[in-house]
């Protein structure tokens, strides 16, 4: 029986993920076989299935992957001395993400399947409020500490809403070809003047 | 040789167009077959062929007729004496579309075609470009007829705007089901309040 290393597994998974994510975003889940997984993956399909049973095991694994991922970003960027700013930083991944057409890609291809398949349905909504957890955890902790400043709306409500201008700007980037980068990031930058303390309130000092 | 009667002949398409939207949102454009749409259509293949070759024809048609659909509505509000009205009234109709569940199972078919198939890609673009110059027109005519109101921003980045809220909403009602109707319509509600000049100045009796 050989020993099963599990650093070496998560690797592995790891790997495969990120090969068969480049291929549906590239092919679409549909047009995407486990053969160009395999390949891309530089695996054997024996071996692959050792770690993934199939297609759908594997997408719904890259959900449940980027959840946990959110998570983690999340969880520090509470633990941050200056919310504030954690906010600002996640944001603005979020923005540069959404901006890249690999991923916009992709999360299309997620979304699509989405709107069809139950399970993976599921794990987008997990994903999302996952997603949106975060966000109002870390608004209420920008504006817990902020000193003489009331915030405009009930956190989870503004989280709401910057998660609806995400979500604007990745279909934008899909559907208007006009629509640019700057109009993206100002979008963003002006609902964050609107829903964080000021930077004086925070006591930061920029 | 059969005469055509070309009213009769837009009937059928519009007919299998209809059918089509259905299986497509019921199914996805991959899990649907010719079949199930004449089946639906209540038409044998061979009729069906008679106006669409193909699965793919039918497609590209379906996103051309909204984009004709989208002009003519447009056209028709932009005509309109009361040109705030009509915006606020095309505005309440797309809320509505994209609160409804099917219409967003199929938009969300459409632009999952559309980032893996050009054709689709550029119809897409087509159809979103017609709604953005029909809804700037909309608000150019409504700030033009206001009197002693400025418009905050030039139409054309207001539209900008309002699109990706209808974007937002759109994408929330498939990754939040939390995010209720009520909140998509207030959002679009504020936009408008900030976006369209005021009753009095349009000239408006309330």
């Amino acid at each position: 029986m050989r020993k099963v290393d599990p650093i070496k597994q998560q690797e592995r998974r790891r790997h495969i993920l990120n090969a068969a994510a480049h291929c549906f975003a590239e092919h679409g889940f549909h047009g995407t076989s486990t053969a160009q997984i395999c390949e891309r993956a530089g695996m054997s399909p024996g071996n692959l299935f050792h770690y993934y049973r199939s297609k759908a095991d594997i997408i719904e694994a890259l959900i449940a992957a980027d959840t946990e991922a959110t998570r983690d970003v999340i969880q520090a960027a509470c633990a941050s001395p200056d919310a504030r700013a954690a906010a600002r930083g996640w944001l603005a991944e979020q923005v540069l993400l959404y901006l890249d057409p690999s991923y916009v890609r992709l999360g299309m291809e997620v979304l699509a399947e989405a709107v069809r398949n139950p399970a993976v349905h599921a794990l987008v909504i997990a994903n999302e409020a996952e997603r949106k957890q975060g966000l109002t955890a870390m608004l209420a902790s920008a504006w817990g500490k902020a000193r003489g400043e009331t915030p405009p709306q009930p956190p989870d409500e503004m989280a709401d809403m910057i998660l609806l201008l995400l979500d604007g700007i990745f279909s934008r980037r899909v559907v208007d070809p006009g629509f640019d980068a700057k109009a993206g990031r100002r979008l963003i930058e002006s609902a964050l003047a609107r829903y964080l303390p000021s930077d004086t309130a925070a006591g930061g000092r920029k």
